[in-house]
């Protein structure tokens, strides 16, 4: 048995997120799908993001066991043929023994777009959340500070998930403005549902002047998703990375279409 | 009476085209008919590229006579309204007496994008033709160079518009390269039908290898369409700007949406 690592991107558009569901386009369906045409054989995708309906993915991993004679060019140029480019596996190859998508990664990167121009673009209205009005960055970077570092997010999370822990470690979380376009990126150890929508939310509130930049501490303190700002819309958001320890199988780090840089 | 000039950007993708036909999608078609919800009185648009089914455009110029009360602005948000982002107004505002965004235009851009990388993007998918495998720019811009200034292009027009003339002025024919990223961009009074499709497709045969490329003066010569590479798919074309004199009414230099520098 051997372990293939898919790294794909995606246009979660016309997907109602990542898992798969009865009845329902998902990501995970459509690919598991195709695998098992590739394949002859039915697979089980374990996957770093699950991402949420309408949220897109430039640099997502996921992987399955196999057989070691399975070809993983042959995979790629198949799913490629069936899939794209709404689904594109940028990288097909053979993993180590115990690597696993989900488990062996260490951190997930989001990219969060905000075009805050007058009218939206044709060209990147499927990626970008068109919000027009200018939003004050040096609020909204003083409001994201202390939600870095290892805090218990339950207030940025959609559903407590009791008895789960809701203490994630958030390691970067920026806010990048250049014209109208307005960036923020988020990297953790990983994410809880919803996260980083809800943080986006609160955190455009901030840049509107609705809310405090300093009420974000006692926001966090408070683990309670009412006091948050509301959800950003997921079409804005794109998990664009995914990092894996050198132990944990040949390091997967997520090349990124141009449009990402 | 007035002149409304109308800046425009949209995803050529579900449309079949500018031009209004009855019974089918076209961007006239829809346009013409939110200015006259919008106005309450029918409308006819004159415009500056009638550009084909699955072409796009950052900087297209479009005019149309209106009394003088016309409110620009209210148009404009009634126009974005209805059809943003698919088709997004970009400018209205009021033109010199006599503007008409075809016959006062004084030249166009298009910009034609080809990504040589080995598997599509889903974010760029819509708007750039991926082709891969690279190509040989030196012998493209080889290729290009007799084709600029005034030149018969018949062999590069779909149907030769006997007894229109197939006479133009090609004043930029640049081939640019960044990293998978070919783009063309072609300057002209104005082209004729499918000439630049028709243009990219020779030049990618010269940078296939295919063609060679000092055949470009002789293939130009033969005023026959049959000599000529094949077309180009549409959707990697974009009318990116539309040139006006300053005497011809307000100089409406495009804007160009972050997706186009």
């Amino acid at each position: 048995m051997a372990v293939l690592r898919l790294l794909l991107a995606y246009d979660g558009t016309d997907f109602r997120g990542w898992a798969s569901q009865p009845g329902i386009r998902t990501v995970q369906g459509v690919l598991e799908e195709a695998l098992q045409r590739a394949l002859r054989r039915s697979v089980h995708l374990s996957v770093a993001g699950r991402t949420d309906a309408g949220v897109h993915a430039a640099g997502q991993v996921a992987s399955f066991e196999v057989d070691s004679a399975v070809d993983a060019p042959r995979v790629q140029r198949a799913l490629n043929g069936m899939l794209a480019p709404e689904v594109v596996a940028l990288d097909v190859r053979v993993a180590a023994p115990g690597f696993n998508a989900r488990r062996s990664a260490t951190a997930r990167e989001y990219l969060y777009r905000i075009d805050t121009g007058p009218v939206p673009s044709p060209f990147t209205a499927r990626f970008v959340w068109h919000r027009p009005g200018s939003l004050a960055a040096p609020a909204m970077r003083r409001a994201a500070a202390p939600l870095r570092g290892e805090h218990d997010f339950a207030s940025f999370c959609r559903a407590p998930q009791v008895p789960a822990s809701t203490v994630r470690d958030l390691r970067r979380l920026a806010v990048a403005v250049r014209g109208d376009r307005v960036e923020i990126r988020a990297v953790a150890n990983s994410f809880l549902h919803q996260m980083v929508r809800s943080v986006v939310g609160t955190l455009v509130a901030v840049g509107e002047g609705k809310v405090d930049p300093d009420a974000m501490g006692a926001i966090l303190a408070a683990r309670d998703r009412s006091t948050a700002g509301r959800l950003a819309p997921p079409h804005g958001l794109t998990l664009v990375r995914v990092a894996y320890s050198r132990r944990g199988g040949p390091s997967p780090l997520s090349r990124q279409p141009g449009a990402f840089r």
